[in-house]
């Protein structure tokens, strides 16, 4: 068996990684907007990308480099590197060819980017960083503040996993994004730092795995930006590895990271996990639950706090699974608002759900009683005056 | 040939057809609630549900009379008397049965509801309208409020078909229903009246066939109420009738009336036409248009009146259709933003573009340039204080 403990640190808390992020004037203020990872070691790397078709140029520039170890991550924010053709991979190499120079430790850097698409790099402006680039600096916070664009927060975890044997390794990492209901481009970047010893093999594959449960189910299908981005690098710096728990430990981060961005939706207040049981296939079960998350009639009823179980039962309808009226049954928190039909929502039963509903946080189950797969989406409530009208719908 | 022109009167336009909208207090003032449509012979009578699989109770009881004719529809607002199981589907009989008591000239009516989910019908209250009911009144406008929600306005319009011989139907529509933007129960409700000889079989034949390019490119795939209705009622009382003709009439009638619907999105002040062309495949063109109607991304964008054709194309990108950043050619009104990767969007352009988007209608053109398929799809911005930040976003 293994433990794991939550750690400060974030993406420095793994041995021999380094972080730092620098002004380089692309807010047009003082704060960071460039920012590296390091690692005093060449690294295992492994990443997953957008599946939009227009992938941006720094994804481009990484799949064509074929199978490499790296030891460092050049980013920047305000600006996707997205739609510039091949002018925006040139723009790549020719910037981390002067890094290179400028920072010799660098080996194989790659490059990842945020911000509007379709606007060429401002190679100078960012490349003013590199003499400013401090490789001994385990300065995470201004790293993980440097990547932000619309984030209300920075996002930063990490933890220390203790085996059996006594060995012990390190994970962390830094996420932008601000969860599905920021309609300004919601790229998603991730940066994993680990000192196990994790074959590049384990980490495609855990991944590729983790992704579904975690950042996909707080993402609309097929709703993906040019840059969205998972990385991880592992220098394998503590010696120790077990596939399981590295396995859960990187799943504890991916699910943190996916929460706190549905948690950073703008101007929401709650999070709230869409749980759909017992849909007749895995694939109906997600399908229901990120209905759930990404409805704007489900939305705006969190947001007016109303146990409005018909937006619910209306949206399981509309998602094209298979459903009746006669199996399901809708629970907020633990207050049963619908059940198979029988008359349940009594004036008790509403106050009861209301009350679960002015929680920062609860979770609404749909169970759709036909079969034996389950699925859990995160979303978050549709705040501001654009809702007011439907929030007060009902009333 | 044949000609068309717009006239007055809604559902009352049409020979034989008589309409009133009266307030039984379900709204809480005095507006009207509850409305009927009447004919005074007997009708062919054809309609389109919701796909949604929670079917409302007057949907189901439509449906289970099978094939049947009518000259009477009842309809009420504030109550969908949908997820009311059976006793929902009792309780339309028992009022119908009610009506025909009153009113013994209404034959085999039907009944429509639009409103609040799973609360049963407030059936005394709905009654009490069935002595004030004026089977002599041509009062289409009364019948058209008394169906509205969230709707900002009524909708209604009416048209005259005249015929090479001379002959000459009318066909006229009320509807209500405020575009997918309206996070509120939308449940979208549409009634056409015709005095043209149409069959029962041409009628459904032509609501499906042109239902795909008028309502449906105003609705979010799958996204449907549990109470949507197209119905048309045809009394043949013209005495004339050509199918091409009716079936560009009833096209136009649809489209006006979904036209209208995407206008009326809460907060919005543009309509927006989004034209996707040359697609591999006409699915792949519908997916797209309509991937781009529904984007926050978009809709906030055109809110901003800012010509980020970013936006536009990683909504393509992101639709899972076949598409290249080597064809893509992306127009807003006539102004070339995007021209398959050459550098097009100047300050003259994006001044250029800006100034066709402060227009409250105007039309968005992606040419995937792959295909010959086309679709467009109709949407609206996005308003209010919600969008703030992201409507700034680029500046």
């Amino acid at each position: 068996m293994f433990k794991i403990f939550p750690i400060d640190g974030g993406v420095c808390a793994s041995e021999g990684f380094f972080a730092h992020g620098v002004s380089v004037g692309l807010r047009g203020n003082e704060n960071p907007d460039v920012a590296f990872i390091y690692s005093d070691t060449i690294c295992e790397i492994s990443a997953l990308f957008t599946t939009n078709k227009f992938q941006a140029a720094p994804i481009k520039h990484f799949l064509n480099k074929g199978d490499f170890k790296s030891n460092f991550v050049l980013i920047n924010a305000k600006n996707a590197n997205a739609m510039t053709g091949q002018a925006g991979i040139d723009d790549i190499d020719e910037l981390l060819g002067e890094l290179v120079v400028k920072v010799p430790s660098a080996v194989n850097p790659v490059m990842s980017s945020t911000g509007v698409i379709g606007v060429r790099l401002p190679k100078d402006k960012i490349a003013t960083a590199f003499d400013r680039f401090d490789l001994n600096s385990k300065d995470h916070d201004s790293a993980a503040r440097a990547i932000m664009t619309t984030d209300a927060f920075k996002k930063e975890i990490a933890f220390k996993v203790v085996l059996e044997d006594g060995s012990s390794f390190h994970i962390g990492a830094m996420a932008k994004g601000a969860g599905m209901i920021n309609p300004a481009m919601a790229t998603m970047l991730c940066f994993i730092t680990t000192d196990a010893v994790a074959l590049k093999v384990d980490l495609d594959e855990l991944l590729k795995e983790l992704v579904h449960t975690t950042f996909n189910a707080i993402s609309v299908d097929g709703d993906t930006s040019t840059n969205d981005t998972v990385m991880v690098l592992a220098n394998g710096k503590s010696g120790s590895y077990d596939k399981d728990a590295f396995r859960e430990a990187l799943r504890m981060v991916m699910h943190n990271m996916a929460i706190l961005m549905a948690k950073d939706g703008e101007g929401a207040k709650k999070l709230v996990a869409f749980e759909v049981k017992n849909a007749v296939s895995d694939r109906e079960a997600e399908q229901a639950a990120k209905a759930l998350s990404n409805s704007l009639l489900v939305k705006t009823a969190i947001f007016g706090e109303d146990p409005n179980w018909g937006r619910l039962a209306s949206t399981i309808g509309a998602s094209g699974i298979e459903c009746s009226a006669e199996t399901l049954v809708v629970t907020i928190g633990d207050i049963v608002v619908y059940d198979k039909g029988a008359t349940v929502f009594d004036k008790e039963c509403e106050i009861r759900a209301a009350n679960v509903m002015k929680a920062d946080e609860f979770r609404i189950t749909c169970d759709i009683g036909l079969g034996k797969s389950n699925f859990t989406a995160y979303g978050c409530d549709l705040g501001y005056e654009y809702v007011k009208i439907n929030a007060d719908y009902r009333t």
